[in-house]
């Protein structure tokens, strides 16, 4: 472990300088939903990768350009790094206590928009890239980058990208953009996404607002429409009414439940960090809750908008309403069949004046916790953090994953600086300077033994 | 109608001084839900009435004030005439054609937020004053103003005043704060008005906004809860399904069934003008359809807001819904009686969560179409409009003319300078100037035959 010890005193020594990186990374917005700064962004990650030999392509989609990086090593393997330089929206801008894109630093944490989710991962990632070349002058294994811009708004044109540019993207391995530790802090090895389908519903019933006093009566009201219509999709058992919306679903087998069973009870910290008062379908804790949290689909209101929504009152009749509405998916789910089931039914319901826009979607995907690569990234965590990776064999949130799992057949694993306060898509999201030379220790082993094997 | 023939000269001769007048009171901003403006308004219509040799007071509530004007004129019968300073919010600002609060005048009419509801009804009658105290030296009768500055927001504190001051606002009859023509040019008596229930209905289901990806399939979602509740207020099918919601509804007489069916059809002006594409309940238009609109009591949407509502997607889950609602009501149901049922039914349907917070209301309240008054008003109309009034037993809108009618039990009447167009509650609001002239001219044939009455 000589040479270990050599890179973890270089990582050490060279935590500020990598924090003052990352810090100017954050300091360029990325709002994929609001389409503000992207190129200027791909460009300052390309300029990064160029920085360690990394030969690169910014490669133009129909949206956001994909970064491309690579860079031989010493062995024939090749590992695929996939990140995002897109950030969410930082509203609302009252609820951060530092602005958003202006990092600030205070007790081991730097705040801004993206410090977590995802720059810090890519940064770090860059810093053990640093450490291994400081050290053998070369790199262990071929490295590539695939970092896109439009992971927060779905990644609606990397299913295309990775399609076409399969030969590109060929690997042995594939690490994925986020992972950290939980609130005990064990590493934790995700190794299933969700899938999404988001949609924007809207209705328009008139070319105007109207007097709510002409119209009360007699007039359809584009608000009320909407509100029939999402009731017509969900009740308040919480069961789906989407007919066939259910039936690819594969329940969690025994092996997925013992998983699941051995992790830690998250009820009260829910309750605590979110302040929800209760969970639904009389849920209290315990494996069901863990099970519920991530192997059921959903259909989730994100956002409501309709008529009049300032101070006091407004007697006005709104021609317009709409809702933003995320599906998230499990296997075998699949967001362009929820996307026709969803048309079918509000048409059977009598809501075919309800229009559905899609904003992007993709299928859920899980890699088989058996894979040698998962063995391996489970023990090379231990000397880092003090004890092996925890397996999860599915998580809640979503990514486009089935297209390294599905399309490059690659295993995909989870490694990174999270942790359960972060607040990813929040106001104050933040990440810890710990963990985050933790991740990057952790990437040195990865690839080293990745390198070796 | 020697002397009509000199003060419709007067009137005549008068008008650009009196719509320059108008536009200094346009040009003040009174918006009550958005408390711009309203003790400056005030102040403003206080000074044009004491110009007029009114004695004035304005009086304080708990609220905007009050503007209080007498004047004793040569009969010993008083006239009280009601009016309300403030306006309607101006957004959304960016469908004006010209500033709310900057009057333009076009094409023969005056746009401006307020210029027909309802400062271009105040001025109008001071117009018509100046020209009697111009043949006469004095009124022909005693008037009295009460212009209040909460209107549009329910009249919140009226009823505290009209009850607080019942000996001063005492009078023999009571003008209302608008009238005007119908699509035909025919001037209209509106005799009743429902009332109103406005509430807000809001949830809080976290403390903050959670990931959609965390807590889709186990946390509470303020917007469903919010859409559950009030798909539980009314369904699909329109009927509102708080128990004992109808049981107080009077249903309209046949003598309402007359004037109603003597009434114009409406349909087509109605798709046309709002660009409404059908009517509720499988209305086509006809007698039906106006009775619906005035004699149904309403629960209507009037906004909605939660979660994300920016461009593009946010994957969200909304901590908190709210959404503004109104209730239309119709004889003899009451609002606060409303607001009681409202929360049982909440309550048994399991949105103990859903808080109510009471924005206004005020109960319906019709006059008797026989009454001596109704007649005076009616026939002293044909002179100016060429033919006589045509009796509305009930509108849809609401104000608080059941304490005029019950309360200083009055009899009340509508006049006024409105049309079809003006755009009352939406952008480019509008008042034609023939028919503010027609209004001033119709004010002084009833002041002058009720003082002679």
């Amino acid at each position: 472990m000589e040479g270990f010890a050599h890179i973890n005193n270089y990582l050490d020594t060279h935590l500020d300088k990598s924090i003052n990186e990352l810090s100017r990374l954050v300091a360029q917005p990325s709002v994929s939903a609001q389409n503000w700064g992207l190129p200027e962004c791909a460009d300052l990650v390309a300029d990064m990768l160029h920085a360690r030999g990394f030969d690169i392509q910014i490669m133009t989609t129909d949206g956001a350009p994909v970064v491309f990086a690579e860079r031989s090593g010493r062995s024939d393997r090749t590992m695929l790094i996939y990140n995002h330089y897109d950030v969410q929206p930082p509203e609302p801008l009252d609820l951060w206590d530092s602005p958003p894109f202006e990092p600030s630093l205070r007790d081991g944490k730097l705040y801004g928009r993206g410090v977590a989710d995802d720059k810090g991962p890519i940064v770090s990632r860059l810093l053990a890239i640093d450490a291994l070349l400081e050290q053998d002058g070369e790199l262990p294994c071929n490295i590539k980058f695939i970092i896109e811009g439009e992971e927060e708004t779905s990644s609606v044109h990397l299913h295309d990208f990775v399609e076409q540019n399969q030969e590109l993207l060929a690997a042995d391995a594939c690490i994925w953009e986020f992972g950290g530790v939980d609130h005990r802090e064990t590493p934790m090895q995700y190794l299933g996404l969700r899938g999404i389908c988001y949609v924007e519903l809207s209705v328009e019933t008139a070319k105007v607002d109207t007097h709510s006093g002409t119209g009360g009566s007699i007039f359809p009201n584009a608000a009320w429409r909407l509100v029939w219509a999402l009731r017509s999709l969900k009740g308040s058992d919480g069961r789906i009414r989407i007919p066939g919306f259910y039936d690819p679903v594969i329940q969690p087998s025994p092996r997925d439940r013992q998983y699941m069973a051995a992790l830690p009870e998250v009820a009260d910290e829910f309750k605590e960090r979110f302040g929800v008062k209760y969970f639904l379908k009389g849920l209290t804790g315990g494996v069901d809750l863990r099970i519920a949290e991530v192997f059921e689909p959903t259909c989730t209101i994100c956002g409501l908008t309709s008529g009049y929504q300032g101070p006091g009152s407004k007697t006005v009749l709104p021609a317009r309403a709409s809702a933003k509405v995320d599906f998230r998916l499990v296997p075998d789910q699949h967001p362009l069949e929820i996307l026709d089931q969803l048309r079918i039914h509000l048409d059977n319901q009598g809501f075919d004046d309800v229009q559905i826009e899609y904003l992007g979607g993709e299928p859920p995907a899980r890699t088989d916790p058996d894979d040698p690569f998962v063995k391996l990234v489970v023990e090379t965590a231990e000397p880092v953090y003090s004890r092996p990776m925890q397996i999860v064999p599915m998580v809640g949130g979503s990514g486009p994953s089935y297209l390294f799992v599905h399309l490059l057949k690659l295993p995909v694993v989870t490694a990174g600086p999270g942790y359960p306060g972060s607040l990813a898509h929040a106001p104050n999201e933040n990440l810890r300077l710990d963990l985050y030379l933790k991740h990057a220790k952790h990437m040195v082993h990865i690839l080293k033994a990745f390198g070796e094997a």
